[in-house]
């Protein structure tokens, strides 16, 4: 094969490809497109203030503010009278006032005040500021940027319901357990990383040191399985008392991954799940929802390998004790199919892109994608992750079984 | 209207227009050809000295320097024979010297000596530097970087003629009181402001607490003027004392502002004027000339509001106290007209976008713009803006009328 | 002729042309293939270690590391697997693995491990990283990019052969004698420079002060002479006991300049030589290998003129004191060959472009460069550069003297 000859001459293609269906974000591009079928996180409920905030979601610049009766609104920064930003506006009790001539807009962009025109505008009711929906969700600011007309009700987890009075529901921006939170790659890089498990062997344990838990350092059975909503990993190990331990991870549309902790420190179902946050093609944001007691941290976090026990590596650290930031962030802004060589142990990933590719396709014919349903009564999403340790007494029925995964 | 649709969606178009035939100010652009027939400010003369100073004019890198006999000279930066940057250049008595092979020029361009060629340079006369002709006037550069055969007369303005022995005239280099001196955006949304008398009570009062004289906050009768030579906005407001404040702002061909001071410590016809220099397509630098008593401050300066009370914010201040410079900046590097919505109180600048329009296609038609005259004898400027007080005895003769502007 | 006319105004092209056939440097240009026919200092020895070096070559972004047994390997970063960096690879006994999924790979490229896969990579023997050849040689690591059957011999060079006991070669990263190591202009600027001796007594005396030996300001008779394998300059001064230093500077195929030092603290042969490494189109660093005593400094260096006497001139000092850095740089990133005027004493610039433009088409039709052997008994190089001191007793034999040196 031409990898034999002498050297790397010639052997950078002028046009490699990042896989263009998977990886633009933008309106009009196809994963843009569906990725704006979805309800997606954007910001801390602490990040809507008065004070409004430029905020970049799916490569648009938008204003992200709360009014004084504690309504969040988000709005494309552009005054559509002069087109000053609105990041300098001035929120009231219903709405925020452009800084210039004193527009002042809603949070469904309806324009309520037009102070210098006469009779403070009589056709004020006619202009309108392009708007996005927002829902507060157990402190995450969710948006719709999609058609109006295909806005699907707003999803609810089964791990985050039912909260006992001794619980809390927190959000952590992190990227990956150690790493700056935005990290400056494409979103897609960053979830396949999900289905990846191979790579805890090689990254997390012989070349940083031991980073999760030492339970795995077993080589483990490892098998993945296509969902219509997604793509699951199990990892199966016999523990040294008899027991195995069935860890499951899970990829769910449009951006979710859901990673039980890799410390082992919360066992059965997982108590977290994450988001990806498309900031723009090569910029990604993670939040991650976690329920726990409130007496406790979080949950058991990652250690560093060699000397390095940290969970905020300096930048001169980055390089010394890789993590999940660093390898995706080395993957490039933009990653390139193209020249990659998916061996047997990237099944996961290979079966995530054929997914996303179908969905990808099926909303550009006019359907609706996998997840997205109008009714409130369907909205609310089981998750199957966790860490399972599977006994002689263990009943099957409450463990996801990769045969069961399997029948769809 | 579309504007009522659910949302954000689709609402920005691919390709929104900055009206580029206003907007543009380099060589062969529409408007770049019609700055190209005035003299523009390019520095104030103290900094015209022996060492070279790098300046961007209409887009062009530009070397300024002063030669030892006083005379200041515009080169473009690559010497005509190597390429190397004028910018580390030599000034001599005569002209500047390249430092590389040590090529001389004038300041109008002409090849002085060639000391590495034979008799030192036996063809030295027909090499010529690029270079532009350049004016002082009142502590001012001007330079003209139009066609050779269309240079014009240079103007005088009569708020600056016949100083006593008790005036002078300062430069004060600002942006519209309140900002840095160079604001990164086109100089277009810069100068509409000064025909928007509207946003002084917004902007300037309601938003940023008052920023100028309180009898400014009294709502006025509003009208505008178009006229050969540019558009005057027109502001009356009846005083408590039965007097009547007649306030009147110009705009000028091709970048001149004439604001009367908005704290209305100067009465009568403006002791200022300022010119807008478009640096390049998104960099806009302004220069204030001002006539004063040499024994007072320039003249009163605006406060700002709140607790803030300071002619120079910090970075920090800008978006909580924002003035001309965070909305015309906030506008974007170059505003997008396409995604404007005209009202009635932006007649003014509607009024000064015909009129540009309306100069651009005669230039570019082979006439001569508006305010250019061939002959020093009609190069005197009389500008007519002010704070005008108009009681029971005033001589309405000495006052510039709405009715008497608009007889052209 | 045009350039009389009254300014700059329109004297800009639209289009000049910084001659891309000589100027670029990537894979596929012109010049870029004829360099990709030779061997070029990529880094000293010392930066090759076990942590691996991100280093950029002729445009092209390469990883330069040591593996514990000693051996330099030089590969491209994005590993072929699933295209994460090798700059956070592990450096192992034989060759580098990637952080992510742990291929290993020796510095042929050659995949050696593949952990993830089934009995670590059944087929692993078919995947190859990107790679290039290197070599070390008296301190520095030579990498050759080009096509694998024309890759040449490496060449020595005579006066760095035969070294005595009291003799040491020793590598200095400088940019002409006072300035950053690394230039931000295209390398062939700073090429030509080598080939332009009247600079000396504009730039290195006139305007920045005598920076070299006196005996440099007495004006010489220049000539130049091309050669099948470059340009020499020799320049001839009458010394005031009647002995004439005949002083001889040479380019050659592909970046190398050989000046002897213009301290003349060095006669006779030259001891040192440099190579320029096009970094990509618009970098430039040179390194420079010096054979000296063991006891003393490499040479002498030149003083900075004025007040200043220094190798290492600060931000402030470089416009003030101009030298070779000052003026390359200050041609642009890549100079533009068809804004120039081109005289009698920019000959030898005018020879070295058609030498080149030569070797370019010869490579573009196939042929092998000048200075390119097989054969690594004809890989000897003898260069003739040297400040030679001609009096009544010398041998001219011992001379290479422009006559000799035109017979080809």
């Amino acid at each position: 094969m031409d990898d034999q000859d002498g050297g790397g001459y010639g052997r950078i293609g002028n046009l490699p490809d990042e896989d263009p269906t998977l990886t633009r974000v933008g309106l009009g591009t196809p994963m843009g497109e569906l990725l704006r079928r979805y309800w997606h996180p954007i910001a801390r409920s602490e990040q809507a203030t008065p004070l409004p905030l430029e905020v970049r979601v799916l490569g648009e610049d938008l204003v992200l503010y709360r009014d004084m009766s504690g309504t969040p609104g988000l709005l494309t920064p552009r005054c559509c009278h002069r087109g000053t930003t609105l990041s300098i506006g001035k929120v009231e009790d219903q709405g925020i006032r452009c800084a210039y001539h004193g527009w002042l807009f809603a949070a469904d962009g309806q324009c309520l005040d037009q102070p210098c025109e006469p009779d403070r505008g009589r056709n004020k009711d006619s202009y309108r500021q392009p708007w996005y929906p927002v829902v507060e969700y157990n402190g995450l600011i969710f948006a719709y940027l999609g058609p109006a007309d295909r806005q699907p009700a707003f999803p609810r987890y089964d791990i985050f319901e039912d909260l006992g009075d001794d619980e809390e529901i927190v959000i952590i921006d992190h990227f990956a357990f150690g790493g700056p939170v935005e990290a400056p790659c494409n979103w897609f890089q960053t979830h396949e990383n999900a289905m990846d498990p191979y790579h805890v062997f090689i990254l997390h344990n012989a070349i940083s040191g031991p980073q999760f838990d030492p339970k795995l350092e077993i080589w483990p059975r490892i098998d993945w399985q296509r969902h219509d909503w997604g793509v699951t990993a199990t990892q199966d190990r016999d523990l040294p008392d008899g027991t195995t331990l069935h860890r499951v991870t899970e990829v769910r549309m449009p951006t979710m991954r859901v990673i039980p902790t890799p410390t082992l420190s919360v066992l059965g179902k997982t108590n977290n799940l994450s988001w990806a946050l498309p900031i723009d093609d090569s910029h990604t944001h993670v939040y991650a929802m976690v329920r726990k007691p409130k007496e406790q941290p979080p949950q058991g976090l990652p250690i560093y390998g060699g000397e390095k026990r940290s969970f905020a590596p300096t930048d001169d650290e980055h390089p010394l004790y890789p993590g999940d930031y660093e390898t995706q962030v080395g993957q490039g802004p933009i990653t390139l199919h193209s020249e990659e060589k998916l061996s047997s142990s990237d099944r996961g990933v290979s079966m995530m892109r054929r997914q996303y590719k179908d969905q990808v396709e099926l909303v550009a014919n006019g359907g609706d994608p996998v997840g997205v349903t109008y009714d409130d009564a369907n909205a609310l999403v089981s998750v199957i992750a966790g860490n399972y340790i599977i006994g002689p007494d263990t009943d099957l029925e409450t463990v996801p079984l990769p045969e069961s995964l399997t029948q769809r």
